[in-house]
C-alpha cells in the first residue's frame, strides 16, 4: 500500500527504451512490431474516439486495415511506476497536421520484455467529420418562429431543399452541377417555423439508393452503439448526427427502409411516414410511388414532437390491437427475432398466421418498380457518370437501365395487388415486426443477403404506403435492434402515441 | 515478471466500491469527493481533449470551475489489475446528450483508501466547435480554380464576406439583422481563384476590437500549444482553426495587432499587409486609417504562398539588414524579450537606439483615433445595444462614444507625426521586435496591462501602415512566443521571403 501522496518510484529500466521503440513504429507504421508491442491475448485493449477494441486479435486488425497513424511529435511524458514490472506512461502528443493529442498506455514486463496492455489514445476532432456531415452551423438555419420544437435542432439529409445551399444526394458530380435551392423545402420549412434550427446537411448514401451508409465518396459515418458495425442507410449521416447528439432530429426519407433500417441498426426512435401524407415538396426523389419523409429521434417524444409539426391532424383511432407475425420473425435473424417477439409479448400483441407465399413476388415487383422509377428519375443525367458511382449503387442502376416499360408496367400491377392485401392483413391493427432482418452487419461484411431479408420485411409499408415507427431494443449482447409497428395509411400519429405508450 | 499472455488477477478488494462512488460523485458534481478521490501532489494526471492537467491542485481548480460533467451511464468496465493495490479501470460511458466516450483510470489503493492517480476522459467530439466556428463545410465553398493554393482551405474571419452567407462580426444581434452578401470579399475570391477551398466561418472578437479572443457570446478558442491560456484575437477562430489543423489558412484582419497577437500566443506564422495594399473589400471596417488584411499559417512557406495570390507583385528588395531595438524590448516580459533577443543575435541584428519617449503618445492618439472611427462606423446601431456587448468591448466602445471630433483631429495630427518618425526610424530596413509583450495570458487571468504592452508595441505598424511578419518561437518553458519583422510599407514580400529564409 501506498501513502496518499507517496513521491513516484524511478522509471523502471528498459521502459524508456520499449516506449520510443513503439513510438518510431507507430510513425513508420511498422505493423509487427506493433503487434508484438501489444500483449497478446484477449483482455489487451486500445481506445479511441471511434471505440474500445479488446484483444489482441482485433487491433492488429484494426492496425492492418488503418494505414498507419497520423504523424505526431511527443513533446511531454509522464510516467506513474507502479513497480519494477508495470508503469502507466502518459504522453502528450503534436500532430504534424496541427493540434495536440493524448496517449496513455499501461505497460507490463513480461519474460519476453516490455509491453502495453492498455492504451488510450486521443487525437483533436476534425473541423466536422465529413463521413457526418457537408455543412455544419451554429446553426446553419435559424428558427424563423417560436413553437414546440424550440431548442431542437435539425441534421438535415442532403435530398431536402435547404435554402441558399445545394442538394448533394451523396455524390460529388451531382452536387457540383446542382442549382442553388431558392426555397427550403416544404419540411424543413415546417420544423423551422416550429422553432427548431436547422444545425447542418447530413450525408446520404448515393441517390438514397442504399440501406447501408457505406458512401463510397465520403466514407461510413459512426454508430456509436455498435461501434465496429454499418451505420445503415440511405438516412446515414442524420441518423448518425443524431446517435452523437450533434442534433435532436434527424431529416430524412424512407422509400424501402432508409429510416427504419439506420433507426434499428443505431438504436434510435424513427417514423416512415404514410406515402404522400408529409410533403415531399423539395425533396429530391427517388422513386415517387414509395418515397416518404421520416425522421429519427432519441426518444419517442421528440418523435412526437416533430409529427405535431410535419403531419396534418387526424382524429385519435380507438383502434390498436397488436398483432405479431411468425412468418415475418422468421424472416429475422434469431437475435433479432427475440428481442421482436419479448416485445410482442409483453405489449400483449396477439400471434396471426398470414399466408406469405407471395412476399418473394411482391418485394420484386416493388423493387423492380423502384428501379424503374429511379432510373426515369436520374438514368439521363447517370448513363455517361456510373463508373462514379460506389459498385452498390451502380450495380442497382445499371440493372434499373436494362428494365423495360413493360417489366414496369407487369410489376405496378403485382404492386397495386399486394397493396390490397397487405391493407387487408394490416387492417385496423398495429402489426409488430422487425424493422431490419439483423443487427447492424460489421463493417465490411457482404451485405447482399441481409438486404434481402431485410427489405423482405421493409417492403410491406413501402408497397401500401403505410406509416411504421421504429422503437429500440437491445439484444442479449447488447446491440441496437429495431421494433417495428406498422398501422394502416393515415394513422401516423397513432403509431407516434403508441411509441410514447409503449416505450 | 508476467508470463506474456498471463490471465489477469482478480479485481481486488474495494476497488469496485471506490470506482462507483467516484462515478456517483460526478454526475452529482459532488466536488470534495471528486477531490478526496484523487490523489493528492503534484503528479497526479487528469487529461481530456482540452490538454493534459498536471497536480491535484490544477484538476480541482478545473472540476470546481467547469459546473459539472455531462450525464452519462457506464456500459461497459474492464479491470486491469497490477497487485492489490494497483489498478487499471477502462470503461466505456454513454452519453445524455448522445454518443460513447470512454475513460482510463489508474487507481491505487493509499493509506486513506483507493485514489485515482491518472485519468484519461473522451468524449465524442461536437457537430463543430462552436468558440471556434460559426459555419463549416466539406467544404463552405469550393475553389473556382486550379492554382498555387490548390488543396488549402481557409478558415474566414467572420468579417469577410463570404457569398450566400452574413457577415456576424462576432455578435449575435448584428447576425441577426445582417443582409445575406452578395458577393465574396475580394480577398477571399482571390484565395478561391488560386484554388483554396473555405472551410469555414470563423469566429472574431465582437467587432474585431479585442486583442483577447474571449468573446463573451461565443466562448474563448482553444490554444492548443498553452491549453491554460487564451487564443488571442480578434483573429482568434481562424487562428485556433489553422492551430487545430481544421484549415491551413486563416484569414483575418489587424488594425491593432489581431493577427501579430493570435500568431504569436499560438505558434503560428502570421502577417499584416501593408495598409491598403490587400484589398479590404467586403469586409467589415473596424478603423479604416488602420484596418488591414492579414492571415495566419503553420509554415512560412505557406505564408508566402497566400501572399502571391493577394499581394501585387513587386520588385525585390536587396536591403533587408535587421536592426533590434532594446527599447522595444524593454516593453515585453522577461521570457518574451530573451526569445526575441537570441533570434535578432542568431540573425546577426544590429542594436539600435530609438528615442522611444514620444511612444506613450503616439499609443494614445492611436488608440483615440481608431475609437472614434470604430464610433463612427458602429456607434449608431450599437447605441441602443451597448448593454449586449462583453464588458471589455463595451468599454472600449462607451469610451469611443465620448470622443469628439476636436479630439479626434488632435489625435490624427499626432499620428501623422508619428508616421513620419516611424517611418524615418525604420528607413530601409527590417526591425525585430515583440509580436506582442507577453506569452498569452491564463484564461481568466486580468488582460489591461498585458493589452497595453502589447500595443504600445504593435501600434508601430499600426500607426505607419507598415507590414509585419510574425515568426514563432519558444520559451524555455515551451511557451509560444511570436517574433515580429517590421519593414518600410509595400515590402510585404521582402519579409515573406525573409521569414522562409530565416525560418
Amino acid at each position: 500500500m501506498t501513502a496518499p501522496d507517496a513521491s513516484r518510484a524511478p522509471v523502471p529500466a528498459g521502459l524508456v527504451e520499449a516506449f520510443w521503440e513503439y513510438e518510431r513504429a507507430l510513425m513508420s507504421d511498422d505493423v509487427p512490431t506493433l503487434d508484438r508491442l501489444f500483449s497478446p491475448g484477449p483482455t489487451t485493449l486500445r481506445g479511441d474516439a471511434a471505440g474500445l477494441l479488446v484483444g489482441h486479435d482485433q487491433i492488429s486488425a484494426f492496425r492492418s486495415g488503418r494505414g498507419g497513424a497520423p504523424q505526431r511529435r511527443v513533446v511531454q511524458t509522464h510516467v506513474q511506476t507502479v513497480d519494477d514490472d508495470h508503469a502507466l506512461v502518459i504522453a502528450v502528443t503534436e500532430l504534424a497536421r496541427g493540434g495536440r493529442g493524448q496517449q496513455t498506455q499501461l505497460w507490463v514486463r513480461t519474460t519476453d520484455g516490455w509491453r502495453v496492455s492498455a492504451a488510450h489514445v486521443s487525437v483533436p476532432a476534425p473541423a466536422l467529420d465529413t463521413r457526418i456531415w457537408r455543412l455544419v452551423g451554429d446553426p446553419l438555419v435559424a428558427p424563423v418562429d417560436s413553437g414546440p420544437l424550440d431548442g431542437e435542432s435539425v441534421a438535415v439529409k442532403d435530398l431536402y431543399a435547404v435554402q441558399g445551399q445545394r442538394i448533394g444526394a451523396g455524390n460529388p458530380a451531382w452536387l457540383a452541377q446542382a442549382r442553388t435551392e431558392p426555397v427550403h423545402a416544404r419540411a424543413v420549412e415546417l420544423l423551422l417555423q416550429a422553432g427548431a434550427s436547422v444545425r447542418g446537411i447530413a450525408r446520404t448514401d448515393e441517390f438514397a439508393y442504399s440501406l447501408a451508409g457505406t458512401n463510397v465518396h465520403y466514407g461510413t459515418p459512426p454508430n456509436p452503439k455498435a461501434p465496429l458495425r454499418i451505420s445503415g442507410g440511405s438516412t446515414s449521416g442524420s441518423t448518425s448526427a443524431v446517435s452523437l447528439g450533434h442534433a435532436t432530429i434527424g431529416l430524412g426519407t424512407d422509400t424501402g427502409g432508409s429510416i427504419r433500417v439506420p433507426a434499428a441498426y443505431q438504436g434510435l426512435y424513427g417514423i416512415r411516414t404514410t406515402h404522400g401524407l408529409a410533403s415531399a415538396y423539395g425533396v429530391l426523389p427517388l422513386s415517387r410511388s414509395f418515397d416518404t419523409v421520416g425522421w429519427v429521434t432519441r426518444s419517442a417524444d421528440l418523435l412526437g414532437r416533430v409529427g405535431e409539426a410535419l403531419l396534418p391532424a387526424s382524429p385519435r383511432s380507438a383502434a390498436s390491437d397488436l398483432v405479431s407475425v411468425p412468418g415475418l420473425l422468421a424472416i429475422a435473424s434469431e437475435e433479432v427475432a427475440q428481442v421482436v417477439d419479448r416485445y410482442a409479448a409483453e405489449h400483449g400483441a396477439m400471434r396471426e398466421s398470414w399466408d406469405l407465399s407471395d412476399l418473394p413476388t411482391w418485394l420484386q415487383a416493388f423493387q423492380t418498380l423502384q428501379a424503374w422509377e429511379a432510373w426515369q428519375e436520374r438514368g439521363a443525367w447517370l448513363a455517361p457518370r456510373l463508373d462514379e458511382l460506389g459498385a452498390d449503387v451502380r450495380g442497382r442502376f445499371e440493372a434499373a437501365a436494362l428494365i423495360d416499360d413493360a417489366r414496369a408496367a407487369a410489376a405496378r400491377d403485382v404492386v397495386g395487388r399486394a397493396r390490397t392485401r397487405i391493407l387487408e392483413l394490416v387492417g385496423d391493427r398495429v402489426v409488430v415486426l422487425p424493422s431490419a432482418a439483423t443487427v447492424a452487419p460489421l463493417l465490411g461484411e457482404s451485405l447482399d443477403a441481409v438486404r434481402a431479408a431485410t427489405m423482405s420485411l421493409t417492403c410491406l409499408a413501402g408497397i401500401a404506403g403505410l406509416p411504421a415507427v421504429s422503437i429500440p431494443g437491445t439484444t442479449a449482447t447488447g446491440l441496437p435492434v429495431g421494433v417495428c409497428l406498422l398501422a394502416a395509411p393515415g394513422r401516423d400519429r397513432d403509431l407516434l402515441r403508441l411509441a410514447v405508450e409503449l416505450g
